[in-house]
Protein backbone atom coordinates (compact mmCIF):
# COMPACT_ATOMS: atom_id res chain seq x y z
CA UNK A 1 0.00 0.00 0.00
CA UNK A 2 1.48 3.13 -1.18
CA UNK A 3 -0.80 5.78 0.01
CA UNK A 4 -4.28 6.98 0.45
CA UNK A 5 -5.35 7.83 -2.85
CA UNK A 6 -8.69 8.97 -1.70
CA UNK A 7 -11.75 8.94 0.69
CA UNK A 8 -14.70 8.36 -1.16
CA UNK A 9 -17.91 10.28 0.12
CA UNK A 10 -21.73 9.15 -0.62
CA UNK A 11 -23.46 12.37 -0.40
CA UNK A 12 -26.80 12.99 -2.01
CA UNK A 13 -26.83 15.96 -4.04
CA UNK A 14 -23.71 16.20 -5.98
CA UNK A 15 -24.07 19.96 -7.02
CA UNK A 16 -24.54 20.77 -3.52
CA UNK A 17 -21.46 19.03 -2.19
CA UNK A 18 -19.57 19.93 -4.43
CA UNK A 19 -20.13 24.39 -3.04
CA UNK A 20 -20.10 22.65 0.16
CA UNK A 21 -16.86 21.06 -0.14
CA UNK A 22 -15.09 23.84 -2.03
CA UNK A 23 -15.77 25.89 0.88
CA UNK A 24 -14.39 22.92 3.33
CA UNK A 25 -11.17 22.54 1.64
CA UNK A 26 -10.66 26.25 0.09
CA UNK A 27 -10.31 24.39 -3.62
CA UNK A 28 -12.53 23.53 -6.51
CA UNK A 29 -12.95 20.35 -7.79
CA UNK A 30 -11.21 18.99 -10.81
CA UNK A 31 -12.76 17.05 -12.17
CA UNK A 32 -16.35 15.32 -12.05
CA UNK A 33 -16.72 11.77 -13.84
CA UNK A 34 -19.58 9.17 -14.38
CA UNK A 35 -19.15 5.98 -13.95
CA UNK A 36 -22.42 4.16 -15.66
CA UNK A 37 -21.68 0.45 -14.21
CA UNK A 38 -21.10 1.69 -10.78
CA UNK A 39 -24.27 3.97 -10.86
CA UNK A 40 -22.67 6.89 -9.69
CA UNK A 41 -21.54 10.74 -10.21
CA UNK A 42 -18.02 11.15 -9.10
CA UNK A 43 -16.75 14.61 -8.15
CA UNK A 44 -13.05 14.65 -7.15
CA UNK A 45 -10.79 17.55 -5.11
CA UNK A 46 -7.53 17.28 -4.76
CA UNK A 47 -5.87 17.40 -1.18
CA UNK A 48 -2.22 17.23 -0.32
CA UNK A 49 -0.85 13.73 -2.48
CA UNK A 50 -4.99 12.87 -1.59
CA UNK A 51 -8.22 13.15 -3.11
CA UNK A 52 -11.28 13.53 -1.66
CA UNK A 53 -14.22 11.48 -3.98
CA UNK A 54 -17.84 13.02 -3.51
CA UNK A 55 -20.00 10.27 -4.80
CA UNK A 56 -24.03 10.83 -5.84
CA UNK A 57 -26.20 7.60 -6.87
CA UNK A 58 -27.59 7.75 -10.41
CA UNK A 59 -29.98 4.89 -10.15
CA UNK A 60 -31.94 3.24 -7.07
CA UNK A 61 -29.76 -0.01 -7.51
CA UNK A 62 -26.21 1.98 -6.82
CA UNK A 63 -24.82 0.94 -3.98
CA UNK A 64 -24.65 4.56 -2.95
CA UNK A 65 -28.18 4.89 -2.85
CA UNK A 66 -28.25 2.04 -0.53
CA UNK A 67 -25.86 3.12 1.32
CA UNK A 68 -27.29 6.71 1.90
CA UNK A 69 -30.25 5.04 2.37
CA UNK A 70 -29.37 2.62 4.76
CA UNK A 71 -26.65 5.46 7.04
CA UNK A 72 -27.68 8.59 5.66
CA UNK A 73 -24.77 10.71 3.85
CA UNK A 74 -20.87 10.00 5.16
CA UNK A 75 -18.00 8.67 4.70
CA UNK A 76 -18.22 5.32 2.19
CA UNK A 77 -14.79 4.26 1.58
CA UNK A 78 -10.81 4.40 1.39
CA UNK A 79 -8.80 3.96 -1.24
CA UNK A 80 -5.48 2.91 -1.14
CA UNK A 81 -3.04 3.30 -4.25
CA UNK A 82 -1.05 0.15 -4.55
CA UNK A 83 1.32 -0.71 -7.06
CA UNK A 84 0.78 -4.33 -8.28
CA UNK A 85 -3.40 -4.31 -7.64
CA UNK A 86 -2.69 -8.13 -8.65
CA UNK A 87 -0.36 -8.77 -6.25
CA UNK A 88 -2.10 -6.86 -3.44
CA UNK A 89 -5.07 -9.18 -3.97
CA UNK A 90 -3.55 -12.25 -3.34
CA UNK A 91 -1.47 -11.15 -0.49
CA UNK A 92 -4.95 -10.09 1.06
CA UNK A 93 -6.71 -13.51 0.20
CA UNK A 94 -3.47 -15.19 1.73
CA UNK A 95 -3.76 -12.85 5.08
CA UNK A 96 -8.22 -13.69 5.09
CA UNK A 97 -9.56 -10.60 3.68
CA UNK A 98 -12.37 -10.92 1.78
CA UNK A 99 -11.94 -9.75 -1.97
CA UNK A 100 -14.73 -8.77 -3.37
CA UNK A 101 -13.98 -9.02 -7.03
CA UNK A 102 -11.20 -11.02 -7.78
CA UNK A 103 -10.33 -9.63 -10.94
CA UNK A 104 -9.73 -6.20 -10.54
CA UNK A 105 -12.66 -4.00 -12.62
CA UNK A 106 -12.42 -0.42 -14.37
CA UNK A 107 -13.24 2.55 -11.63
CA UNK A 108 -13.11 6.22 -11.64
CA UNK A 109 -10.37 8.52 -12.55
CA UNK A 110 -8.63 5.75 -14.66
CA UNK A 111 -7.84 3.21 -11.88
CA UNK A 112 -7.86 -0.60 -11.83
CA UNK A 113 -10.06 -0.95 -8.61
CA UNK A 114 -10.76 -3.91 -5.91
CA UNK A 115 -12.88 -4.08 -2.85
CA UNK A 116 -12.55 -5.95 0.54
CA UNK A 117 -15.48 -7.06 2.16
CA UNK A 118 -15.97 -4.23 5.35
CA UNK A 119 -17.10 -7.20 7.80
CA UNK A 120 -13.37 -8.43 8.16
CA UNK A 121 -12.01 -5.05 8.53
CA UNK A 122 -13.67 -3.64 10.86
CA UNK A 123 -16.41 -2.47 9.30
CA UNK A 124 -14.56 -0.27 6.88
CA UNK A 125 -15.11 -0.89 3.09
CA UNK A 126 -11.24 -0.85 1.57
CA UNK A 127 -10.92 0.24 -2.19
CA UNK A 128 -7.65 -0.89 -3.78
CA UNK A 129 -6.36 0.74 -6.89
CA UNK A 130 -4.09 0.92 -9.24
CA UNK A 131 -3.36 3.83 -12.27
CA UNK A 132 -4.52 2.22 -15.66
CA UNK A 133 -1.47 2.30 -17.29
CA UNK A 134 -1.96 -0.94 -19.36
CA UNK A 135 -0.01 -3.45 -17.55
CA UNK A 136 0.13 -7.16 -19.58
CA UNK A 137 -0.55 -9.18 -16.29
CA UNK A 138 -3.77 -7.38 -15.27
CA UNK A 139 -5.28 -7.15 -19.00
CA UNK A 140 -4.38 -10.59 -19.82
CA UNK A 141 -5.62 -12.19 -16.76
CA UNK A 142 -8.93 -9.75 -16.18
CA UNK A 143 -9.89 -10.46 -19.82
CA UNK A 144 -11.52 -6.19 -19.87
CA UNK B 1 -6.18 22.77 4.25
CA UNK B 2 -3.05 20.95 3.41
CA UNK B 3 -3.56 17.35 3.51
CA UNK B 4 -5.29 14.40 4.64
CA UNK B 5 -3.12 13.91 8.17
CA UNK B 6 -5.06 11.18 9.15
CA UNK B 7 -8.13 8.71 9.01
CA UNK B 8 -10.02 7.45 12.64
CA UNK B 9 -11.28 4.13 12.53
CA UNK B 10 -13.51 3.21 15.22
CA UNK B 11 -12.38 -0.65 16.81
CA UNK B 12 -13.80 -2.56 19.92
CA UNK B 13 -10.59 -4.50 20.54
CA UNK B 14 -7.33 -2.21 19.56
CA UNK B 15 -4.84 -5.53 20.13
CA UNK B 16 -6.63 -7.27 17.56
CA UNK B 17 -6.94 -4.29 15.44
CA UNK B 18 -3.45 -4.05 15.40
CA UNK B 19 -2.87 -7.36 14.02
CA UNK B 20 -5.63 -6.90 11.41
CA UNK B 21 -4.29 -3.33 10.14
CA UNK B 22 -0.48 -4.70 9.80
CA UNK B 23 -2.09 -7.12 7.99
CA UNK B 24 -3.77 -4.69 5.80
CA UNK B 25 -1.59 -2.01 5.42
CA UNK B 26 2.01 -4.37 5.87
CA UNK B 27 3.18 -1.95 8.35
CA UNK B 28 3.35 -1.89 12.15
CA UNK B 29 1.58 0.02 14.58
CA UNK B 30 4.59 2.97 15.16
CA UNK B 31 2.74 4.34 18.20
CA UNK B 32 -0.22 3.96 20.92
CA UNK B 33 -1.32 6.69 22.83
CA UNK B 34 -3.87 6.86 25.88
CA UNK B 35 -6.25 10.51 25.60
CA UNK B 36 -7.73 10.19 29.03
CA UNK B 37 -9.99 13.65 28.14
CA UNK B 38 -11.68 12.00 25.30
CA UNK B 39 -11.40 8.30 26.88
CA UNK B 40 -9.80 6.84 24.05
CA UNK B 41 -6.79 4.80 23.27
CA UNK B 42 -5.07 5.07 20.07
CA UNK B 43 -2.72 3.37 17.60
CA UNK B 44 -1.30 5.31 14.61
CA UNK B 45 -0.12 3.32 11.71
CA UNK B 46 1.97 5.29 8.89
CA UNK B 47 0.49 5.46 5.19
CA UNK B 48 2.75 7.64 2.43
CA UNK B 49 2.39 10.82 4.06
CA UNK B 50 -0.79 9.96 6.07
CA UNK B 51 -1.76 8.07 8.95
CA UNK B 52 -4.56 5.67 10.26
CA UNK B 53 -5.99 6.29 13.73
CA UNK B 54 -7.41 2.83 15.49
CA UNK B 55 -9.39 4.17 18.09
CA UNK B 56 -10.91 2.16 21.15
CA UNK B 57 -12.76 3.43 24.04
CA UNK B 58 -11.50 3.53 27.40
CA UNK B 59 -14.73 4.19 29.37
CA UNK B 60 -18.31 4.05 28.25
CA UNK B 61 -19.12 7.69 28.27
CA UNK B 62 -16.25 7.91 25.54
CA UNK B 63 -17.75 9.57 22.37
CA UNK B 64 -16.23 6.39 19.71
CA UNK B 65 -18.12 3.88 22.59
CA UNK B 66 -20.92 5.77 21.65
CA UNK B 67 -20.52 5.79 18.02
CA UNK B 68 -19.56 1.56 18.37
CA UNK B 69 -22.74 1.44 19.99
CA UNK B 70 -24.85 3.11 17.67
CA UNK B 71 -23.28 2.56 14.34
CA UNK B 72 -20.76 -0.42 14.64
CA UNK B 73 -16.84 -0.32 14.13
CA UNK B 74 -15.92 2.11 11.02
CA UNK B 75 -14.45 4.97 9.46
CA UNK B 76 -15.05 7.99 12.32
CA UNK B 77 -13.42 11.00 10.90
CA UNK B 78 -11.26 12.60 8.59
CA UNK B 79 -8.30 14.54 10.19
CA UNK B 80 -6.96 17.80 7.53
CA UNK B 81 -3.42 19.01 8.58
CA UNK B 82 -4.14 22.64 8.73
CA UNK B 83 -0.44 25.20 9.08
CA UNK B 84 -3.17 27.78 11.64
CA UNK B 85 -5.26 26.13 13.25
CA UNK B 86 -6.90 29.33 15.02
CA UNK B 87 -7.88 31.10 10.82
CA UNK B 88 -9.23 27.79 9.99
CA UNK B 89 -11.72 27.75 12.63
CA UNK B 90 -12.61 31.38 11.80
CA UNK B 91 -12.55 31.45 8.08
CA UNK B 92 -14.82 27.72 8.28
CA UNK B 93 -17.45 29.33 10.95
CA UNK B 94 -17.61 32.56 8.18
CA UNK B 95 -18.30 29.81 5.74
CA UNK B 96 -21.27 28.37 7.96
CA UNK B 97 -19.65 25.35 9.16
CA UNK B 98 -20.60 24.75 13.01
CA UNK B 99 -17.15 24.49 15.01
CA UNK B 100 -17.39 21.99 17.88
CA UNK B 101 -14.97 23.24 20.11
CA UNK B 102 -14.25 27.25 19.19
CA UNK B 103 -10.96 26.72 21.05
CA UNK B 104 -8.45 24.22 19.84
CA UNK B 105 -8.01 21.34 22.39
CA UNK B 106 -4.98 18.96 22.83
CA UNK B 107 -5.36 15.42 21.26
CA UNK B 108 -3.27 12.39 19.91
CA UNK B 109 -0.31 12.65 18.30
CA UNK B 110 1.06 16.09 20.06
CA UNK B 111 -1.60 17.94 17.97
CA UNK B 112 -3.90 20.93 18.64
CA UNK B 113 -7.43 19.85 17.08
CA UNK B 114 -11.01 21.11 16.35
CA UNK B 115 -13.95 19.53 15.13
CA UNK B 116 -16.63 20.57 13.16
CA UNK B 117 -20.44 18.90 13.39
CA UNK B 118 -21.03 16.03 10.95
CA UNK B 119 -24.18 17.54 10.04
CA UNK B 120 -22.89 20.50 7.76
CA UNK B 121 -20.26 18.45 6.40
CA UNK B 122 -22.75 15.53 4.65
CA UNK B 123 -22.53 13.37 8.09
CA UNK B 124 -19.08 13.41 7.76
CA UNK B 125 -17.00 14.21 11.18
CA UNK B 126 -13.72 16.45 10.06
CA UNK B 127 -10.90 17.38 12.55
CA UNK B 128 -8.88 20.05 12.06
CA UNK B 129 -5.40 19.42 13.21
CA UNK B 130 -2.56 21.73 13.91
CA UNK B 131 0.99 20.06 15.11
CA UNK B 132 1.89 21.93 18.32
CA UNK B 133 4.67 24.44 17.97
CA UNK B 134 3.85 26.66 20.60
CA UNK B 135 2.07 29.06 18.56
CA UNK B 136 1.84 32.06 20.90
CA UNK B 137 -1.34 33.00 19.44
CA UNK B 138 -3.02 29.72 20.34
CA UNK B 139 -1.93 29.28 24.13
CA UNK B 140 -2.95 33.27 24.34
CA UNK B 141 -5.64 32.99 23.28
CA UNK B 142 -6.64 29.17 24.34
CA UNK B 143 -5.61 29.33 28.08
CA UNK B 144 -4.30 25.32 27.78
Amino acid sequence: MEKIEHIGIAVKNLRHSNILFEKLLGTSSYKTETVKSEGVRTSFFEIGSSKIELLEATNKESAIAKFVEKRGEGIHHIAFEVSDIWAEIKRLKKEGFTVLNDAPKKGADNKWVAFLHPKAVNGVLVELCQDDTGSPNKTEENGI
